[in-house]
C-alpha cells in the first residue's frame, strides 16, 4: 500500500528537525576503531537509543563482551536492539544500521572539521563524519517512526531494528548476537525479510537496490632464504633472492586485464546469458562514472555491461603489496631476507574460499616449484568471506522497487556490489529470509574518505523512501 | 725492505696502549648519521687530531661547510689532514680512514654496551661499535707512528693522511677537498699510491688486499594510473591495477640465477678466462662460507669460483622494494594507485651508469609497451657509481704481499668487493695513482652490524701489517 501523503508533505516540512537530529549525532565522534574514542560510541549508543525510545521503540543496550585493541582490554560498545508491534497480521520487518565511523582528522585533507555537520546551501550537501555512513540512513528510521509516533498512526509492519557499534571495526560480537536472537523468543524471532540501509547509489542520479556483494579470499605468500636481510653489494649474485622468486610468482595470478591466471577460478563462474547481460545494459551508468570515481582514464574496457560485470558478478584479483621488502622513500640496497606478497580475490556465487583456496594453493605451489629454486615457501589464507546473492525478484525487493517509484518517480538500478558487507550474509543465514540492501546516499558520498557528505535531498527523500517501503512491504 | 724487528716486538708489547687507545676512541659515539650525535663527531675529531699531532704529524682540521639534516642546518665535521716528512727521494705515501660510525642501540640485539669497548679475554675479540669500521684501522696507523716517534726513527716514506667524518653518511663534501688538495701546492700534491684500510678479509682466517669494487646504478620505476588508492571491492576488475604491470615489469628484469635479462648489460663484461678464474680458485674460500653469512643454504652454485665471480667480476641485479604498495603486516584490501619498483645493479668495468642506464631505460620501456595498458611509466636513475678495478700487480701492491708474508706467513687473498667504497674512486681519478685496499680485519667483524668486533690479534698483526707496508712500499 502507497504511504500516507501527509506523511510526505510532513517529511518535506520537517528537514530542519531531521539536520538538527544528524547534526547532534554527527558531533558524537563514535570511531570505533579508536580506542581512545570509545566512550564517544558509547555515548553514540546512549544517543541512538533515547532516540529510538521516544519514537516508541522497545529496546534494549546489548553488552557484547570485551576486546583486545592497542594492548588493552575494553567494552565493545553495546548493540541495541529494538522493537514495535507484535501483530500476527503484519509481515516482520528487520532493520540494520551501525552508529559507528570512520576516522577522521581535518588534517587528513577535510574542508572543514569532519565531526561538526556543516549544511553548504549551495550544492545542499550534509558535509560530516557518518553523515552518510551510516548515521543519515539510521536516523532515517528515526525520522519516519516519529511521524507514527506524533500522529499516533500505528506502523504496518511489525519492526525489529538492530543497530551496532562496531561495524567499521570488524562486527565484533555481532554474529553471536544475530545468531542467538533469531532463535525462537529471540528479538528477531519471526523476521519475514530484512532492510538494511548502508551502501549507495551506483552513480549520483538513479535510486538503487543491491542485491550481491562479492566474497573475498585473502592470501599471504611468504618466499624466504637468508637468514636476514643482505647487503646487495655483498651477496648480490650468489644467492638465490627471495623477491625474485616472490615477483615471479605475483606475475603469473593475473594479467593486466584482469584476467586471473590460476586455472579453475574463472570456470567456477557462470557465464551470463542475455538475460542478465540486459540488467547490467539498463543501469545508469557509464565509462566516465568509473573513470571520475578512479580519478584516471584507466577502465578496462570501453562497453559498459563489461566493467559492470567486471565489479559485480565476476571474481578479482588484486595485487595489494608486499611486507618485508623495501618500502620507503630513497634509495636502499638491501636483499630482503623474507618477503610476503599480498593479494586477493573477489568471490561471485557460486565460489567461496572454500572452494577456491585449494585451487590458489596448488597453482602457486606447482610454479613455485618450476622456478627451481633454493627459497622456502609458505602461502597462508589470510581471512574470507562467502559472496552473497538474493532473489530481486522477491516481495522484499517488489516492495522497494515500488517505494522508489513512488518517491523518485524512477526504476531502481538493481545493483551489485564489488565489496562486502559481511553482517548481510549473517543475516541471511541467520534468518533464512530474503534481505534487501536499500540505499540512502550517492556513489560519491565519499564513505570512508574526506569530506564525506550525504545529499539532503537524499536524506529527506531516503526518509520517505524508507518509510513508504515499510508501507508497500506490508502488503 | 723489511719493518725493523723491534717495532715488531714493541707492537707485542704494547697492546694494552693500543687497546686503551681503541677504548677512547669507541667511546665517542661519532654517528655521523645522527643530528644529535654531530658534537661528538667533532669531539672524536678533535681527538684523533691530538693523537697524530703526538706521534708527530703536522694536520690540519679542514671544515666542509654545512648539511640538510633533520630539518636543521648542521655543519659538517672538519676533516683532518696531515703530513711527515718531503723528503723528494722518498715515495709518498696516502693513508685514508673515517672516524665516524654507523648508528647503534643496545636495542638493536647488542649483547654489551656498543659505545663501550669490551674486550672478550675468551674469543680475544675486541667488540664495540666502530672497533673494526674504521676506529681500529685509523688508531692502526696511529700505533705506528707512535714507535717512530718514541724511539726517534724517521718514517721510510712521506707520510700523507686524510681522515673524514662523514663516511657513513656519503662522504659529504669529501670529494671537493681531495679535488682540491690533489692539485699542487695541496696536501696531496706529489703523492706516489694511496692505502685504504677500511674493508674486510674474505673470511676469518686469510689476509687479504682488494684490488676492485663493483659500481652501482639505481632505479625508481613508476606506474600509475588511478588518482589515487582505491577499494578492490569497488574497483577490482574495472581498471587497470598498477601493481599487475609493475610486477609484470619487475618479473623481466632478472632470473633466479642472477642472469639479468635486460639485453647488452651482460654483453659489456669480458667473459673470465682460466688465468683469472684461477685467481677465484685460489681464495681462501668456501660455499659453506658465502651460506654462514647469509644464514641460509641459498648459495647459487656449488662452485665456489662461480659463487665469487658473481659477487666480484659480474654484474649484479636486486629487486629491493615497492614504494607506494601496501607493506604493513595484516590485510588491506587496497588497490595503490601509484607505485614505484625499486631495483640496482651492481656494476663492474667497463660499465658505467652512463653505458647501462640506457639499456635499462630502453628495455624497460619496450616491455611496458607490450603490456598495452592504460597506465602510465616514468623511470628514474636515482644514483650511480663507477666500477674500480686497480691493477694488483703494481709496486704498490706487491708491497702489501710482501708485508702481509712478512707478518701473517701466508700469501694474501687478492680480492674484488662486491660493494663499493666510493671514495677510492676518487682517490683513483684525483691523484691519478694505484690505490691499495689493506684491510685489517676479518670477515665476520659485524661492521653496520650488532656487536661489532675486531679481533685482538687482527688490531695487533694489522698494525704491525700498516708498519710493515711502508717500508716495503719505500724500496
Ligand atoms: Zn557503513
Ligand atoms: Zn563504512
Ligand atoms: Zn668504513
Ligand atoms: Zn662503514
Amino acid at each position: 500500500m502507497p504511504a500516507p501523503p501527509e506523511f510526505l508533505d510532513w517529511v518535506d516540512k520537517n528537514a530542519n528537525t531531521f539536520i538538527r537530529r544528524l547534526k547532534t549525532a554527527v558531533e558524537i565522534p563514535s570511531v570505533s576503531g579508536d580506542a581512545s574514542r570509545r566512550k564517544d560510541v558509547v555515548r553514540m549508543a546512549n544517543f541512538l537509543n533515547e532516540e529510538l525510545k521516544a519514537v516508541g521503540v522497545t529496546t534494549q543496550l546489548i553488552p557484547l563482551g570485551t576486546q583486545e585493541i592497542e594492548g588493552e582490554t575494553l567494552d565493545l560498545p553495546p548493540a541495541i536492539v529494538g522493537r514495535i508491534g507484535n501483530d500476527k497480521n503484519k509481515k516482520t520487518i528487520l532493520v540494520y544500521g551501525h552508529f559507528d565511523v570512520q576516522p577522521a582528522f581535518k588534517s587528513d585533507g577535510w574542508d572543514t572539521e569532519p565531526f561538526e555537520l556543516v549544511h553548504d546551501e549551495a550544492t545542499g550537501r550534509l558535509i560530516g563524519r557518518g553523515a552518510s555512513d551510516d548515521k543519515g540512513p539510521v536516523l532515517g528510521w528515526v525520522n519516519v517512526l516519529q511521524w507514527h509516533r506524533e500522529n499516533g498512526k500505528e506502523l504496518p509492519v511489525n519492526l525489529r531494528c538492530c543497530f551496532e557499534g562496531m561495524e567499521e571495526s570488524g562486527s565484533e560480537g555481532l554474529d553471536e548476537l544475530v545468531l542467538r536472537e533469531s532463535k525462537p523468543g529471540g528479538w528477531f524471532d519471526g523476521v519475514d525479510a530484512v532492510c538494511i540501509s548502508d551502501n549507495y547509489w551506483l552513480n549520483t542520479r538513479t535510486p538503487a537496490l543491491t542485491y550481491g556483494l562479492r566474497g573475498l579470499s585473502y592470501y599471504k605468500v611468504t618466499v624466504s632464504g637468508p637468514g636476514r636481510d643482505l647487503h646487495s653489494g655483498v651477496f648480490g649474485r650468489t644467492v638465490y633472492e627471495p623477491m625474485t622468486d616472490l615477483i615471479s610468482i605475483m606475475s603469473r595470478l593475473v594479467d593486466n586485464r584482469g584476467n586471473i591466471l590460476i586455472p579453475g577460478v574463472e570456470d567456477q563462474v557462470s557465464i551470463a546469458d542475455d538475460d542478465e547481460k540486459k540488467i547490467y545494459a539498463g543501469l545508469d551508468y557509464s565509462i566516465q562514472d568509473v573513470e571520475e570515481a578512479a580519478g584516471g582514464k584507466i577502465a578496462l574496457s570501453s562497453d559498459k555491461v563489461e566493467v559492470l560485470m567486471g565489479r559485480m558478478r565476476h571474481p578479482s584479483l588484486s595485487l595489494h603489496g608486499i611486507e618485508g621488502a623495501f618500502s620507503g622513500v630513497g634509495a636502499k640496497t638491501v636483499i630482503p631476507g623474507k618477503v610476503s606478497g599480498k593479494f586477493s580475490i573477489r568471490l561471485v556465487p557460486p565460489q567461496t574460499p572454500e572452494s577456491v583456496d585449494p585451487l590458489v594453493v596448488k597453482y602457486i605451489e606447482e610454479q613455485f616449484k618450476t622456478l627451481d629454486t633454493k627459497s622456502t615457501l609458505e602461502i597462508e589464507c589470510l581471512h574470507g568471506g562467502k559472496p552473497w546473492v538474493a532473489d530481486h525478484n522477491h516481495w522484499n525487493f517488489e516492495a522497494a522497487k515500488r517505494a522508489t517509484w513512488s518517491v523518485y518517480k524512477k526504476l531502481p538500478d538493481l545493483t551489485r556490489e564489488g565489496g562486502s558487507i559481511p553482517v548481510t550474509l549473517t543475516f541471511a543465514e541467520s534468518l533464512g529470509v530474503n534481505v534487501l540492501l536499500l540505499p540512502m546516499g550517492r556513489g560519491d558520498d565519499g564513505a570512508h574518505s574526506t569530506n564525506e557528505k550525504l545529499d539532503k535531498s537524499n536524506y529527506l527523500e531516503g526518509t520517505k523512501l524508507l518509510g513508504t517501503y515499510l508501507y508497500e512491504v506490508a502488503t
